[in-house]
């Protein structure tokens, strides 16, 4: 098993957990780029095109809300990168929560 | 009926359209920040929050992970923004796309 968002969903690698479920789990992401960055990753593998089709989207959308809500209370942005130009890095499906100072632009 | 969202939902305001049916659009952003910039907004009014919260979300995602490919098929980022220090700047809920360029970080 290569891929380290499986691994973190099987407890086989570390990681600071802020919640999880049957189907989902949101942890710390190690960048540091801004105070608050997490990532709400599917325990099954799936892509991030699966992800963003699937009814488990809006689920992970109530956690991370309430997660940006308490963490980031200035305000947050969810985001998910698909291929190269969008700098994804895990093929893995996964949704970002940044947030914790003033972020600006989008683009 | 102040929302800007809401009349361009309602045809009352004019939008370059990419797809719509009974439930969502994608429209141009007029922002040009980089090369592509949609917008997919829900017909309904509500908010960035209960958007992320309904599955109406997934559905969105099908078809900007369609046109994303299209448009920008080196690769693009979705995002919505979630107050002041994300710049949210419509109540009405929205995901952006954006693309058509190496994009850089997400933060």
């Amino acid at each position: 098993m290569e891929c380290v968002f499986c691994q973190i969903a099987a407890g086989e690698s570390p990681a600071t957990l802020h919640y999880q479920d049957d189907e989902l789990i949101v942890i710390t992401n190690k960048l540091q780029w801004v105070p608050v960055m997490l990532l709400a990753i599917p325990k099954r593998h799936m892509t991030q095109g699966d992800l963003w089709q699937d009814s488990l989207l809006s689920r992970m959308g109530e956690v991370l809300i309430d997660l940006g809500s308490k963490l980031a209370p200035g305000g947050f942005r969810l985001l998910s990168n698909f291929g190269r130009d969008a700098m994804q890095s895990q093929e893995h499906g996964h949704v970002h929560l940044i947030g914790g100072m003033h972020l600006g632009p989008y683009a």
